[in-house]
């Protein structure tokens, strides 16, 4: 996969990418991460990048020709995707990034300050993302936020011990809870059942506490989980623990 | 406001905080950010982190001891609030913000690889937030995220031209689109109105185009906010311009 993040603060990016999994699929080159800064395309002789908006307002607006041209710098390959980071786009999930991680490039960009000129939109046929109801500065944040979840799905990037699988919102629940050593810390112990070595019983309590967690938490994703295909041991669980599940 | 960020990965936010809004606000003392690693806490021989789960399974979990004396070797003060970056937590959004941005201190624990032990959430009695329903490696991003959205909102951080007031989600609704110079770039005009310098025309315009946007974007922000208490400005609008709006 390659990522190329257009952005007028590229060191957000590449600062903020030597570490942990993201750093190893670097280096293992599951991964490449080119920062664009469309301020280096400016035609202006000060190198402005933006403008301000027709019709009056506050504010500057990030201008049509540096992004367009940085945008026309980035050689394309054939499965690549155009995402622009905008509070209006669609609100980033677990499904969205299972299915850009399956791209060979994605090009990410990320506004500053107050906006874009909508024709850079109009014209790069980029698909709106919005990593969630609330304003930021930039697009940089949420980049990083995209990159990181799209990376760990990318095959091989995890290892077995980490597998993706056990993480919340693989299959729309979240996780249970979970316990390690000591067996007891400021009074507060692990739940016997963990201790007991019965495999069969500690996943059907695990699975059991997903549910419970899950219906707690955020009755939203429970809801949409008990109205898709469940497993008949799933079934069996939760007709079994009914009532705890009411 | 002071951030105090746990994070085995305080690199990842200290590398990203020099730039833009945040640099600005720590430079003129409206915000300070700290990053403790409780990695430093560890009373391990080899400064381990984490253990394995009882009970059995994959991966690897951070256990209570490290993380709990580094949040003890906080200094609490009064107005203070402690969060935990989990994709078990209340989705974050602009009035959690708007909340969160009232505090005087607030303490961001970011887990890392695959989860902490449930007791560290129990004792920390930390409120438990996620920034989307999708995966990611650590708590690191997220918090960038969450602490720029809050840097922005504490009053003086940004100057009048910046003011929030014209953001996306301000009062529940998208923006509208925005143009800058020039007026024609690659075939697309900017619309005519915005260039008429008719005032009162072009803020029903854009008022127009904000209901238009939302409605077609999101409709779930456009439904609550048509239930919500609607200006009379607001009303004649959308009475108005009807058809456009059905």
């Amino acid at each position: 996969m390659k990522f190329e993040i257009l952005s007028l603060f590229p060191e957000i990016i590449l600062n903020s990418i030597k570490f942990s999994i993201i750093k190893r699929a670097l280096e293992e080159n599951y991964i490449e991460i080119e920062a664009i800064n469309p301020r280096n395309f400016s035609k202006d002789r000060h190198k402005k990048v933006d403008d301000t908006p027709y019709g009056g307002g506050a504010g500057m607006l990030l201008a049509c020709q540096p992004y367009l041209d940085a945008l026309k710098s980035i050689k394309k390959i054939e499965n690549s995707e155009t995402i622009i980071m905008s509070p209006q786009g669609k609100i980033f999930d677990q499904q969205m990034a299972k299915e850009l991680s399956k791209k060979d490039q994605l090009i990410i960009i990320c506004g500053h300050y107050e906006g874009f000129d909508e024709r850079i939109k109009e014209i790069s046929k980029a698909t709106e993302i919005s990593i969630g109801d609330f304003v930021m500065t930039g697009g940089e944040y949420p980049a990083l936020c995209i990159i990181d979840s799209i990376t760990r799905l990318i095959p091989g990037v995890l290892g077995d011990v980490e597998s993706f699988e056990y993480d919340s919102h693989y299959d729309g629940l979240l996780e249970h809870p979970h316990y390690t050593k000591p067996r007891e810390y400021e009074d507060l112990c692990v739940p016997d059942i963990l201790l007991s070595g019965n495999h069969e019983k500690i996943k059907e309590y695990r699975r059991l506490q997903q549910f419970i967690v899950t219906k707690r938490k955020r009755p939203d994703l429970y809801e949409k989980f008990v109205k898709s295909e469940i497993s008949d041991y799933d079934k069996i669980i939760i007709e079994k623990y009914r009532q705890l599940l009411e």
